[in-house]
């Protein structure tokens, strides 16, 4: 199945563009899970359980799990087997390289975890981002418009009054012979995800930044989404993982999760038919 | 120490600005070592034997360590513990992310594995790289001008006459306040690298590209040095590493190093003081 299909449907059948980033920090686990041996894991496991049936996807940001060392290696791959079928798996881990560099990372990342989808820098150009693409069945995420502050160092350089990162979304466009590109953009820039819609209408786009990072949820829906309300993945971290530091942390999650699901559900019947 | 002290130390001690750059293909190990259990360190290592004293810098491109999965890290790990002291090491991961992300690739790379330098993408602006920057002693080199051709897709983009690569280098000179900064220009564009050095006096040049490539050597030195003929890094790995696909390789390996470093020496004596 394409990766684009197999988005929309995790998407219908839970009714949710909801992601959960499991990016994990084991210095705010709940003090009970710390002494087990596996403890990373373990936080994971539960949590997927408290949410897959809100979720359309869990994120796993790679440098939580490099920091860990050889043992966050293992907790990767052992996290992702507890992740149903059908819901997107996605490995974030804005990496690019020479083309013979890219092959290794698309390999490691697609085979070797077997995640459905990845994050890439745009910065080296297409022979860096072609062999990801290679993978037909998974979705390969450009950066574009990033959450953070620093996205405005570079991505807002403008030339001819256009920013750079539209730039971006041009090439995206333009390389998705094999509908498996999709798009980075920060909830924290609002007005920009409207038109960057416009220029990729039947792309997805991963939308970080609506926790913590103070991103604006309506927007990530109202102008994130394709005409039909879909294609949007909007991630939320911490404030899931860590809606309760102590033994219901679970339910604390399911909570947060449910209400974060609701809410994107209101706006998608507010804006579309 | 300084991470350019001990750079300079290096490329001094050595009278070499060469990397050699450890990015290894079981695929392509002579045939005598493939049975072995850890036969990418044994390469490794015996590559590092035989050319300790002819390099300033061993270059470990992470992908293809990531393709090997949990292995491969261990590899690394193991290869690293052979370079002896003195001598850079550069973990090329070309990472780069948010703040909070950026500072776990920092640890994995810099604390974790212990690499002298890395690599990052500058696309996502200060606040993805300032975590790495924090670690005063190791260097963090920009990717500026990559040696592949999708370099042109996006660094060249001109506006107001003046490419979008540029842009970078100001950026890395205004964010070195620690003397801790680099840079990445491939030895592909020649024409680039004397405006770039000039902009950046005094910046460590990390430059691939010379081998299968097909890098310019002498401008590499000629325009990638400072005015005392240091500072360069010039990185080769295929033409190195598979100089001989026998049970010579190492020898081999040591002769292309030999060549290579006794060619630079010329172009130093030729351009320098």
């Amino acid at each position: 199945m394409k990766f684009i299909q197999k988005l929309q449907k995790a998407q219908l059948n839970n009714n949710s563009l909801l992601c959960v980033g499991l990016d994990v920090d084991p210095a705010r686990l709940p003090q009970h899970l710390r002494s087990m041996s596996n403890s990373v894991v373990q936080f994971n496991r539960r949590l997927i359980e408290a949410t897959y049936d809100l979720a359309c996807a869990y994120k796993l940001n790679l440098s939580f799990y490099e920091a860990l060392g050889e043992r966050g290696w293992q907790s990767l791959q052992q996290t992702l087997a507890y992740v149903p079928a059908g819901i997107i798996t996605i490995g974030d881990g804005k990496r690019g390289d020479i083309g013979n560099s890219s092959e290794r990372y698309a390999k490691a990342i697609f085979n070797g975890f077997g995640f459905d989808a990845t994050t890439v820098h745009p910065y080296m150009g297409y022979d860096s981002i072609e062999p990801f693409l290679r993978y037909e069945d998974r979705g390969t995420f450009l950066l574009v418009l990033t959450s953070n502050e620093g996205s405005s160092d570079f991505q807002r350089i403008t030339f001819g009054g256009k920013p750079f990162y539209q730039k971006v979304v041009h090439a995206a466009v333009r390389w998705n012979t094999r509908k498996n590109v999709g798009l980075v953009v920060g909830a924290t820039h609002p007005e920009e995800l409207q038109p960057i819609r416009k220029l990729a209408a039947e792309m997805p786009i991963l939308i970080p930044g609506i926790g913590k990072q103070g991103g604006d949820l309506e927007s990530a829906v109202r102008y994130g989404c394709n005409k039909k309300g879909l294609l949007a993945i909007i991630n939320a971290s911490r404030s899931i993982l860590y809606a309760s530091s102590g033994k219901d942390f679970a339910t604390a999650a399911r909570k947060e999760a449910t209400r974060l699901r609701n809410k994107i559900v209101r706006y998608q019947e507010q804006f579309f038919d």
